[in-house]
């Protein structure tokens, strides 16, 4: 049998498990709806730093250090880290990762950067590459708006249809799974989330031109994920008690629900956007809502997680969605192409009584 | 004993192999030493196509279908594919592999590109997650002047430490082993080489900040990762017949070995760069060497791959080094972190006697 599913999924036989997340977010995500959740909310979105990049570097080793804090881990105990972030070249990264002095696989997905990194780390981790690694990706709102779009001080106006680039780093811990009564090799006895499977995304394009409005352009990505997990895992969308895209924001989810239901799939009730959760669409004036590959990263480490861990949701089905578009490919004119990653999270009985 | 070696290396239980290869170049590599060893060079360097950007990624296109059409495959048969390229937000791999319609992990390593999808491609399939996979690495000399330089036409002097940027595409096809004596899934019996250990490179910041001498920056990731892979492996470092670097150029070769000399070990007659075998020193002005994620993927494809599957090097060290820096991080003053990521190939006795 093997771990192969379908086309493009993997089931884990002995699934590996987080034992540990860390979130930093930043001053504006602080004051939305979920800020009393983040492990760290930045004073400033300077973080301190000299540069705009380097606050976001800043925050990648703070999140690693959150997250190895709360397990007991110094950055020895790591044998490898998949990061990324929405910087050409990923700078974000490469400064942020520096002194953590782990091995190093970078990754680019765009938005979808944070289930990319989950499905290789808990891959590593399943094949016995790895007793642990670290999955994390970050974006900052000010360095994306410096590579992408308007200087800060010009004020554009932006189309309702626009999204807002999280400031935030999200970073989890994957161990293999503890024998059964036991303790994983951290010593953590009560994980917080199962991976029990990935299914990876393909390119999705379908002509999409509007930098101002990468939902549609992503929706058709996530749904093609979407169906190609439950096409794999043969099973159907109530499978699952959340379905969870990035970055989709409130087009977007309108166009997945859409294309969901001319496949008879009602989606409205399991589905949730983590851009339409980290603000507050009356008082933040965010537009269609947050974007960025922070932006999926820091609501699953502060907001999904836990709930999975107490339970309230058994399985979850991650979807990070990313556009992969670059300033130069936008003025030459081009389509952006998206890509979805998916991770399938369960809840693990008794983990709910772990403390932080 | 399991698969790990030391602090980050993995040797494979059962090592994957390379069934098959792709290079596509372009007309100043087709015109270099190895120029009659690619499968394709290029008329022009626009390759049919209306900006640089699309020529790169349909040079990504061409090279994946060399290598599928060689092992008589169709891209249906590759479950996912491990692809990057230098240029921001990874546009070539975007457009390049969007017709391949293969689950796609991005990845960014700078120039170790083709390394970093070799080590996850060959993990992935050691782990038995996929039968098939396909690893791939672009760089284009317009692109990334474009990214990180001058206007062409601008014709800017160049020091002579700065290196050319390698317009080109490598792909791999990586395969389960076949069974001893037996054809493996595609039908093919006698696979190009195998891949028996990887070692994941770290970031190595030594302070290096002349983006026209990247050869400086990147000696010490090469440096470091081939340490790690010898301490991790308890071997030195005539284990192997070559260690081969991706494009360090003269400056950076000269440096390694001075590095390697200080630890007690004479690397001058086993080492290679790839970025002093593609271009003619004398004839083709290039300064230094090489450059590019291409320049390391085309050169292994070529010229490495056919030199193991026919004995005359039975055990090569293939270390693509990449420098860590964009537009961005340089013009804010920052330093240029590097990364090496090391693959084991190996020489399959009988093997040579394969047809094209």
């Amino acid at each position: 049998m093997g771990h192969m599913r379908g086309k493009a999924s993997l089931a884990f036989e002995r699934p590996p498990v987080i034992i540990s997340s860390g979130s930093v977010a930043g001053t504006k995500e602080g004051r939305g709806p979920l800020g009393a959740f983040f492990d760290q909310v930045e004073e400033d979105d300077m973080a301190g730093e000299a540069s705009w990049e380097l606050a976001e570097s800043a925050m990648q080793k703070q999140a690693a250090g959150i997250a190895l804090k709360k397990a007991g881990l110094s950055h020895g105990d790591i044998r490898y880290a998949f990061a990324g972030d929405l910087l050409g070249q990923l700078i974000a990264t490469s400064f942020g990762n520096l002194e953590l002095e782990i091995p190093l696989f970078g990754l680019y997905g765009a938005c979808s950067t944070m289930g990319e990194a989950m499905s290789l780390g808990a891959m590593t981790v399943a094949a016995g590459f790895a007793d642990r690694i670290l999955s994390m990706a970050s974006s900052h709102f000010a360095t994306a708006e410096k590579q992408f779009r308007f200087p800060l001080a010009y004020g554009n106006q932006r189309p309702m249809s626009a999204t807002w680039t999280v400031t935030g780093c999200g970073a989890v811990i994957i161990e293999k799974e503890p024998p059964a009564g036991g303790e994983g090799a951290s010593g953590i006895s009560r994980p917080i989330a199962r991976i029990t499977g990935i299914t990876a995304g393909r390119l999705v394009d379908v002509g999409a031109r509007d930098s101002m409005n990468m939902g549609a352009a992503m929706a058709p990505a996530a749904f093609h994920t979407i169906e190609q997990n439950l096409e794999d895992f043969q099973v159907s969308e109530n499978w699952y008690d959340k379905i969870i895209t990035g970055d989709l924001g409130e087009v977007g989810r309108r166009i997945l629900l859409d294309l969901m239901k001319e496949r008879g799939r009602d989606l409205s009730s399991i589905h949730m956007d983590c851009g339409m959760e980290i603000y507050d669409k009356e008082k933040q004036d965010t537009h269609a809502g947050g974007s960025g590959c922070g932006c999926s990263a820091v609501t699953l480490c502060a907001y999904i997680l836990p709930r999975i861990q107490d339970g309230t949701w058994k399985r979850v089905l991650f979807v990070p969605t990313g556009a992969l578009l670059s300033t130069v490919s936008f003025n030459e004119g081009q389509t952006i192409p998206s890509i979805a990653h998916g991770v399938v999270l369960e809840h693990i009985p008794g983990s709910q009584a772990q403390k932080k």
